[in-house]
């Protein structure tokens, strides 16, 4: 892989898209913007689809898992085996992904990015890049080639999913030690202090999360990322998953499929993202605000406004698929209701 | 119908179920409380049906439509006729509730309890108990025994769901004025000054903002409601739609079926029920936070958070259908997630 090919071109979505279909959401039988923010989503998503009048979703949610060499420093309630335990759970449908995406009427497609085991079920999408990173506490997680070959990764199979018909892609994680990953990641793209953004990722204690803060630090001083330059600052700092899902957002975009990102880890790939090209932003939607402290940094930062407040801290793309839901509801609204002509209700006037 | 006749007697949900099925949660492949609100839901949902391991839920959303004397002093930025031609949208399957119950699976039940109009639709089930209420800027909305047979209607309504399968039910409403009603009742109920709980409704300007205040302050001064007493100022103060969905929260939680209410109006007929029966409140689930002033307080008072925040001011149940769908996820988590032991991952331990 050549690590100079060009990110997918993105084009800006067209504002008066927007302007059509809210106009087109007020003919229909309510007072105006009673819908408050599912209007809003309708308008987005159709802008997105560039279509003022779109089809319905096409829903599909991936999962994408890998290891970390950062895992080795004890960062994590649990053993790094968990990772390949839970993706074999998801290829037999047990997790809670599967039960929500089942539930969101979303195809699930798990795959392996980067997970440190020999994963062979047929469920689960060989993308392996390695068996998991280095540890960055020691030297860089990834070269600059491999960051770029699983950016590259995401691309293809997000267009992949779009020629078969994707147009609503939920994004998800797992990887046993990828909040500090993305604490890393997130302190540097944001150019914050590691307990800024540092959280207790599936629950960890105080030493523990005292143990991670100083991890990350240590990791910035080790391998020195340069903030201006995302591809470094994800070779670095990242995960394998955590650049596949950055390269789901990039080929989405391009294909203008929206994305629906779920909590802190797809959020930060998600920041990757548009740092590596800006229009990406328009393609998102975020799911949720997560328990993690540094998400609502990440998600200002991605002018995003979050849908749920669950206080889910799973990952997964649990909140993601909750979203994906929502967001099918606002386009059935779009889709399916009257206008106050056709069902012959008075209007209140503009 | 004699007034004097009891209210349903309602049971207090079980701690000890909460207890079991937030272990029962503990042991699925996931971080203990990782999915924060989402395994509270599961676990009410399981006390409310007092089976730590319940089906999965069958849902059905309640609409009540009525017509609101107090409309006359033009308190809505929509003429009186619109709750007759909002029913007869709900009927034909044009309305915004329609979209969402469907997309939320569940069946929706449109009930005329007093609009001004005569509805044949067969859709619509026929509770009309007048055509409309009385102004109550000069005599109360309804007599006491109106108001004890429209909640008794409600009643008897919620049992005939439950007998035939409901264990899940959402209300909503439709009436023109029926938020200068509902801000009306919550102003006695709360012990609030009007301009506290007094809001837009679908939309109003100032001037007209201003006048549903003085008209809820002249309500309550002409009729004099006794706030130790829920039935009298539901009748002086209430509407049909209102009494009926109080009823239909008696009975179903009489019945112990869980009760989504919508928003700020839906909430106050809860409210009443909650005055009439105390344990009623054990069997409600906030659905969303509307944007109506008088809504935060009186969830308040109910102790509910709600599950979304999206900025609806719609009514007709539809923040219910949205929040309908999260419950029913919840239930799926709870039914269909493997455990540590049966997926082979490893724990982290308590």
């Amino acid at each position: 892989m050549n690590h100079e090919q060009p990110y997918p071109s993105i084009a800006a979505v067209d504002p008066e898209i927007v302007r059509a279909t809210q106009r087109a959401l007020d003919y229909k039988t309510k007072p105006r913007r009673s819908l408050g923010q599912l209007e809003d989503l309708a308008c987005r998503y159709a802008a997105i689809r560039n279509q003022a009048q779109p089809t319905l979703p096409v829903k599909t949610l991936v999962v994408m898992g890998a290891d970390h060499g950062v895992a080795d420093e004890g960062v994590s309630a649990y053993p790094r085996e968990v990772t390949a335990q839970m993706l074999l759970n998801f290829a037999r449908g047990g997790a809670a992904i599967n039960v929500l995406a089942r539930h969101a009427g979303a195809e699930l497609i798990v795959v392996d990015m980067g997970v440190d085991a020999e994963l062979t079920a047929p469920e689960i999408l060989h993308a392996k890049q390695a068996r998991g990173t280095r540890n960055f506490t020691r030297e860089p997680a990834m070269s600059r080639q491999e960051a770029r070959a699983a950016v590259e990764r995401g691309v293809q199979l997000a267009l992949q999913l779009a020629a078969a018909g994707t147009t609503l892609l939920g994004i998800g994680e797992m990887g046993i030690g990828n909040t500090t990953s993305a604490s890393a990641l997130s302190a540097v793209l944001l150019g914050q202090a590691p307990e800024e953004v540092t959280g207790r990722g599936t629950g960890i204690d105080d030493v523990t999360h005292q143990r991670k803060i100083d991890v990350i630090r240590r990791g910035i001083a080790c391998t020195q990322p340069d903030a201006t330059d995302a591809l470094d600052v994800l070779a670095k700092l990242g995960g394998f998953e955590i650049a596949g899902l950055c390269g789901l957002v990039l080929g989405a975009a391009q294909q203008r499929v929206a994305v629906v990102i779920d909590g802190f880890i797809a959020s930060v790939a998600a920041l990757v993202a548009v740092r590596l090209v800006p229009a990406a932003r328009d393609y998102l939607i975020a799911a949720h605000r997560s328990v993690e402290v540094g998400h609502r940094l990440v998600l200002q930062e991605l002018g995003q406004r979050p849908l749920l407040d669950l206080e889910l801290r799973l990952g997964e793309g649990t909140g993601a698929a909750l979203a994906l839901s929502l967001v099918d509801a606002a386009v059935h609204i779009l889709a399916e209701m009257a206008t106050f002509e056709s069902a012959g209700v008075s209007d209140a006037g503009a």
